[in-house]
């Protein structure tokens, strides 16, 4: 028997199979597997390519998926149906229980991810609260696309003038190979919503943070605060005091000590999701 | 000769055709003109539509084409050689500089659009000043566009639970045919990125916001604060104390009161643009 644990997020997939006994098969990994924003095709290939890279082109007996996008019985009905075939026996599930579950083996948390998009849950060992997490449009508040997105506005606002133009302007300019507003524009609609593109700007605001760019400072507070005030709502309506990181945006130590600091303030403890095994 | 003046905007395209003599032809409406929303090809299929409505048929000698989207020299580029044939000379130009012509004939001024997008220009006899009009992702702040978004936002805060829910959660519900969260989602990600129908949630905001719901009221100060803001720097910038209000944003009382209010604390009139011919 072939065993695999997906996670489908919203920049790669990574899967890992064992056998029944506990033998380690590999790992796989590959693209976004976040149907919302690189279209249900892509994203199935994108988890069956990582799966059959993790079991060395076996078919699982077993695979959970947990998966980034997963957010309405919609979703569900769609992956349910798309993804039934990888394996003899398929189980899916939102990124972000698999990810609590993880930590907690399924005790009482919460579990902070941010990455390309955000979301929060808490779950008290027997109910589960979930906020944010409704994608890049609708919600994500402190995500990556969410700090991108905003990042590019301020751009903007950078370039014609109305606001004054720091370190932030040139690193994204760079970053996009853009000379200006004309460049920015042709970028921004010419070839289609980038999701995962703009999500990477975060990276930039990080650096332009560290060498002490105010406004870039500015935007990884405000990101702060917006998930931390999530965590602080699941915190007070389940009780739990305890909550964890996870997901790129916490690769910046900036954005992380304001979380946690943002946290403690409230009495609640963040501390760093464990790696994966 | 037959001469056109054509509006393609966001929402609607319009055109007007006159002989050289002054005798007016006809008018012909279609679907919405700017590329960045609805791709080429609708665009160009959608002014052309409008033009020979306009014409009765008769290819025009010269089309006049004010255009939302021109926004960077790339879309000069594509949209004149995409317009090129729709007349025997085409003359295209952006929107905002039409619009502030058709208002002033040439004499300073500034012209607030606020639409789908939004764009602020100010011209002062020689130099003409841009602000804002990079499109729905990169800036248009207090458009239709941005209300409408910032609109969906605050919903899934209220569904989910992070804020109190009002009267604009039910309306924009009712509007959307949705029951909850879960046909938000399908909405907003199963289908692509619908920007003409998330602007037209302004106009629930407005409803909401006169029944005296306070978070839309917020919202629409919000939204007006933001494009005064350019109007103020653009005023400045240029020595211009008038401004014209044109686009589907000022049909709505409670947002052009917000904005002639904002204005006069600086100084600055806000006038309603005339009507077309």
């Amino acid at each position: 028997m072939i065993l695999v644990g997906v996670d489908a997020g919203g920049t790669s997939t990574i899967s890992i199979a064992y056998t029944c006994e506990g033998k380690f098969i590999g790992i796989g990994e590959s693209g976004p597997g976040n149907f919302h924003n690189v279209g249900l095709e892509n994203a199935v290939n994108n988890i069956r390519d990582a799966i059959y890279k993790s079991t060395k082109g076996l078919k699982p007996d077993v695979a959970c998926i947990g998966l980034a996008g997963l957010d309405s019985k919609y979703d569900y009905e769609v992956l349910s149906s798309a993804l039934k075939d990888l394996a003899k026996d398929t189980i899916i599930e939102h990124d972000s229980f698999i990810s609590l579950y993880a930590e907690t083996r399924g005790k009482p948390g919460i579990i902070i991810i941010s990455g390309t998009g955000s979301v929060v849950m808490g779950y008290d060992g027997k109910r589960r609260l979930r906020v944010g997490g409704a994608g890049w449009l609708l919600s994500d508040e402190g995500s990556a696309y969410w700090i991108g997105r905003k990042a590019l506005r301020l751009l903007v606002k950078m370039l014609d003038g109305r606001e004054e133009k720091t370190l932030l302007a040139d690193l994204i300019l760079q970053k996009l190979s853009a000379s200006g507003l004309d460049d920015l524009i042709k970028w921004a609609y010419h070839e289609g919503h980038k999701i995962e593109e703009i999500a990477s700007l975060a990276q930039i605001v990080d650096i332009a943070a560290n060498k002490g760019d105010k406004k870039a400072q500015e935007l990884f507070y405000l990101a702060a605060k917006e998930i931390s005030n999530d965590v602080i709502y699941i915190s007070k309506k389940l009780g739990i005091k305890t909550a964890y990181m996870s997901g790129g945006m916490f690769s910046s130590k900036l954005f992380k000590s304001y979380v946690v600091d943002l946290l403690k303030k409230e009495g609640i403890i963040a501390l760093d999701k464990k790696k994966s095994p």
